[in-house]
């Protein structure tokens, strides 16, 4: 039977969300696999904001748990780093056993995007370890993000496909998506 | 026995993160609960940057599943939203079915922030959905972060404890931790 693969990355936040999204079904269908997406279920009604929040959060849990595998983008969203909800969505599915795999639209590493967002003001501390000039230390292991993400997926064999969307389409770009789903299909096959 | 809890934030990347972890690590023993933090384990030996991060990520792995219950540090990090590092394992936790409590140094909840990142500059867009200049969906349920991470400590019963520290002090303030501990403490009894 196909496997259901878990879409998570920050396209529902997108101005074209649901043309994106349908775009990733379709791939995702065309690979051989069974796409499974934020907003496949029904929201029930709700009387506030704060109670629909809780209903997607449940049911996007329980889509996940209707997976097999996941596919997470990792594409740095509104600043340096992944979509606080595709990293929780990726840990979630790493705890679960469930085959892992990961893009990225920018090739710059973490640390990389780091040192170029302070510049000048990176100093080195006494350990020499780089640090913000905050003193946040600057985590620069050649991860895409950091490290619990890309080390959580390449410690359970799934794979990472670093892409290299032109500016302005890091978070629409399909090449990256596609090489890594034509991974997944291959190894859930 | 006294349970175990697996200590998350981004605490690590302090100039003073031995002696804010080791603060963490005392009052939550205090409390009579047993610390696991980050770090607690030994790393093997690395030829590679790129080793020692997946190292340290198996660690943290072995490290949660080692303890009951996470109290995950949310307050925003080097941007707007929770370490991506945290929200992993925030994820992680949840799916294992383990008690989660978190807490926040920032009392503006995630709406706010992003609002206030982009002022004058957001738009409702023809759905009257609030939106940044680059189009981004501004997500504004009355979270501390997006609606997966707050939704899932609220939805399994967990606790999110929303502090107000002075500016400045947002990522070393323990006053919203030591109120999460107790609660925490009190449910794990």
């Amino acid at each position: 039977m196909a496997k259901a693969v878990y879409l998570a990355g920050p396209e529902v936040f997108l101005p074209n969300a649901r043309a994106i999204l349908d775009e990733k079904i379709a791939l995702t269908r065309a690979a051989g696999l069974v796409p499974v997406a934020p907003g496949d279920l029904e929201f029930p009604p709700t009387d506030t904001q704060w109670q629909l929040g809780l209903a997607i959060s449940a049911i996007d849990e329980k889509l996940m748990r209707s997976a097999d595998a996941i596919i997470a983008n990792l594409t740095p969203f509104r600043g340096l780093a992944t979509d606080t909800g595709t990293a929780f969505e990726l840990g979630f599915m790493c705890a679960l056993g469930c085959p892992v795999f990961a893009y990225t639209n920018v090739a710059q590493t973490h640390g990389e995007r780091v040192r170029d967002h302070y510049g000048d003001l990176c100093v080195t501390d006494d350990a020499g370890r780089l640090r913000g000039p905050d003193g946040l230390a600057i985590e620069d292991f050649g991860f895409a993000d950091n490290l619990m993400l890309h080390g959580g997926v390449l410690n359970r064999d799934g794979a990472v496909v670093i892409g290299n969307a032109a500016p302005g389409t890091e978070l629409t770009d399909l090449t990256a998506f596609r090489e890594i789903l034509a991974i997944a299909a291959a190894r859930l096959a």
